[in-house]
């Protein structure tokens, strides 16, 4: 069995654990003070082009995104989130385990748009009876697969300015949304359209970590302090800092995110010879292809991936989730499987 | 400079590494479905025998302490901690921030007993308008370095029984107690006579790692929903099963912790022979002998280490914490540079 | 300006200030320990039919609703309603803030199903990675004046009882429920067919007040705590007790509400008759005709009442209220206008 | 049996029913915007001076607590409080239930002073790893009967706001405080000299409600929110308005307060003169004479009161409380029943 079941079942990039070992007995100081993690973030706002962000190491993408929210929202704002939004679809509630509303909103494709937005402002307007809405939370890639352009977040961003809401990017597969086939953004637009977002590290070839960017010092303020009550602040916070150095040092953050592109993208393009369809357009490392039932059965046997949902009574979507250490060999085993009628 | 900070300076024992890299790209289920942490989990519920329990494992203390409590109490109940407990003084009151009091004790040597407990029952008694205690907090090794002896825990154990509260108990650094001076508790032992306890790993050897055993499977009800929820499940969850599999694999766990201890009592016996006194009795890895202020200046040119309280005018007391990968060569040197008058 | 905008536009039934000004200086014990609350709670259990359940006093409904769901739920659980349910839409928040998320299901009339319900099962059943449903919230009458019938509300608690879901009725308006056009329900089947109810009387009568029913004792151990804790113990609980003491101590609760249906039902019959129709269809206090937008500007000159929604580009749908006190010459004057053209 | 055991035995003042009966049938909008409350708010900005001044009514002391703390600490902030404290010892963890930890001071008499708080901020200085002093909370009068001097309240509000922490004073009794023997200060003061305070009605003559004034209209930014989130906004708001309109029409607040103080300074005098001394000095409504337990006792058989705490193995304080509704002729039976030997 071979897994395209995500893209976190492998261990790490090896040059991040030769790092690891190589530092592993140097004296540091605890809780994200270490020199790995101070010369990381020196790095990231180079990489980002803004000397002002204030950067934090954190371990998964729930972890920061609860912890990001619960710091700068007051108790009775909330939250815009697209259904498929991970906050809301699939994290447990922690949001509103912190005390806020997920406000949903139904799409296509897993983006928002202003337009959308505007909707809910309007719906949520009978104060002091509802709550505020305070922030917008998008994902880059999304959790269908699909990118942003940089005319729509930089839309977005201007929206929400204009509506004095938080914009933050969840970029727990930023690596793969830059490297997707579509898309038009750098890792500096995201730095100038959002107010804050983050770089993942766990789906990226680090054994964990995210690095979120506050993009003005200001809402970076005391978040220390949340990261430590929320159980976050790691006692080697080494490990973090580590990882992103690693990662960032010259372009492999980049190359093992167009590895998984890449991967997934031969997997589609075959499938689309053999003229099955998707449910979302397939520009990232997640794909999800419309299979007829007995082939999903047949592949099932050989592969291990997500049945997404039924599409009508003979066919369904998969997911299919290629990674930095995908097997080449594997591809072309599932692709040759695929073929064969 | 060497530090005598705290017990999580340096990165991890090298088989834990070893091993890390040996199994990198075997592919796993996510989330701590693999097979390390099933195997982890086998060997843990062998050493502590009791094959009921249930275990988790976690990233961290904090987020283990914070965890625990708010997934066993009802809002209205309250935790028993010592006012030097970790969950009051030293976690961003992450236990409110659960929405539960931490109800403190003031003791000379950081462990609770039954009489003070009874105290603050009797004290919390004018229902409803005061929080109902329904569990005792304790650490072992505390945090000034004093260890339960079996008899005072099994009495523990059995008056929070007799008055229904749980017993928990926070073994970050339960390596280092069970192999301290005065120690006769064994891992059964603290599985026999607590609730919930915790086997700590970040401090004895690994990158990062808390193994939570709740001694009843009742208690873990649902506790791995509130682990998502509160951003706690790694998606690598392989990175904590693959640590605790090898320092469980045969006694590394005790090997690194009495290593910490033996460099301590090394240090403690040359103060003693020194004529200095400490504030508690040296028993494990954290010790802290008072000291007088021009030596404190000198020894914190070459070493880093706490102030921890001031004594009198003249002295203080100080904290040295030594660690599975303290240096003997650099424990000599500090020794030598203690004696130098 | 004669309001039609709610059903708290006047203060109480002249009885319950008559009994306020008679008891006021005679000494009672505060918290709801006063004599009035307790007879109040006998005479409720006797016209429920139900000797075991636990009865408490609160000032209004959102409060209710909050606690009683903070009471009942751990962190990881979740309450199901019909986004139009009061929890979801006029409350700003409150249930989140309390940890828990709220799951809307899209209704045609507000009443939630059997059917709707087990949909949601289905789509939170990827555990642990989404809340675990354990609560079904439901109103009667609903926020859109619909009613539950006796077969009904049966069916749904025991599906309820048969997915471990407890079922909670929100009764702020159960008067107008109970005595409306199409009900078969009585205090004892709502008290059989429900885990925990509420019987309204802030918008039947009383200054403020919700008599909350947990049917089985154990469902409210340690509510009192909780009460006290979210700062909803009254210290002058007399307040509640006298009224519903009054309220219940002939049939006046149910005449007054009677009161409101008859005079909604007169607004309704001279709507249907001047040939206009309804989002929902009248049987209780509040009724949602759809008019054309230039009578509604006409009657908004002369009555108070909400905009519900826009039905197309010519009609809207309003919402008319009315209450024990609303004056049946009004209600007369009211139709006059509405007739003339 | 005559109680003597707190200040809300007894329902409203007769001139506060009055106005509610004689309101009752006008219409009046829902949710606090109704025009008595309005009227109210301004008549309390004259009272206090203080123009700029945002007003809100809720129900009760821990309510109003909780609310005004929760709108104002962002997670990681703590409010400090003397531990007799209200908040603290006797409204169930609530503050901590909204997350915040609750700082205590041990004191003498109730009475916070710089010198006491600034040891807390030295304490709570190594960030991130403890909470965030950033509020303090007084009680005036405190909970055992002492009140704050004019000096006292103005050097504290110097030192808080020369280290950045919200002032913030429960004036449950504040009435008693105002009219005290040793009492200096006006509303004019306390609102000066403060950043957020509240006027006590229920323990003053009303049914139920608190005045929360903020003295500077920036920390109520969004209060309105927080109020209805938390279940605090009353449907029928009139109640509260009505009752502070009429308590401030004239001076009728203070006669009330006054008449509580007198009853309480003659059994203080009374007890005085049989030789017995106090716990605190007697200036309130509040007073804690030391008597012997066969005294108690005998009382006992008569009135009801609460045993405070035994002072030694013969003696035992006592807490008395006269209202504004205390019979002259039952404090003159009660200084009879006393001087019997």
């Amino acid at each position: 069995m071979y897994s395209f079941k995500n893209d976190y079942s492998e261990g790490a990039h090896p040059r991040i654990l030769n790092k690891i070992v190589e530092t592993n007995l140097i004296q540091q100081p605890g809780y994200g003070e270490d020199e790995y993690s101070a010369q990381a973030k020196e790095v990231l706002r180079k990489k980002i082009s803004n000397t002002e962000a204030v950067i934090y190491f954190l371990s998964g993408g729930t972890q920061t995104n609860l912890i990001v929210i619960a710091s700068l929202l007051r108790p009775h704002e909330a939250v815009i989130s697209a259904k498929t939004g991970h906050i809301y679809a699939n994290e447990t509630g922690s949001i509103e385990a912190t005390g806020h509303r997920v406000i949903t909103i139904e799409t296509a494709d897993g983006r928002l748009t202003p337009v959308a937005i505007a909707e809910v402002l309007k719906e949520y307007s009978l104060r002091p009876h509802v709550v505020k809405p305070k922030m917008v939370y998008i994902s880059n890639s999304t959790e269908i697969g699909t990118v942003y352009r940089k005319s729509e977040l930089r839309e977005l961003f201007e929206f929400c300015q204009s509506q004095d809401l938080y914009l933050f990017l969840d970029g727990a597969r930023l690596g793969n949304a830059l490297t997707a086939q579509d898309n038009d953004l750098t890792l500096p637009d995201v730095s100038a359209y959002t107010d804050i977002f983050y770089i993942g590290g766990t789906k990226n070839g680090a054994l964990l970590g995210e690095a979120v960017v506050f993009n003005k010092a200001f809402w970076a303020e005391d978040f220390d302090y949340i990261l430590k009550q929320r159980g976050a602040l790691l006692a080697k916070g080494r490990l973090l800092g580590i990882q992103f150095l690693e990662l960032f040092k010259d372009d492999l953050y980049f190359q093992l995110a167009k590895h998984a592109n890449s991967m997934a993208m031969k997997v589609a393009d075959a499938i689309k010879t053999e003229g099955y369809s998707f449910l979302t357009r397939p520009v990232s490392n997640q794909i999800f292809p419309i299979l007829p039932q007995e082939l999903i059965d047949r592949l099932s046997r050989k592969y291990d991936f997500y049945i997404w949902q039924p599409v009508d009574a003979k066919q369904s979507a998969i997911r299919l989730i290629t990674s930095w250490a995908t097997d080449e060999e594997q591809v072309d085993r599932f692709i040759d499987d695929l073929k064969q009628r």
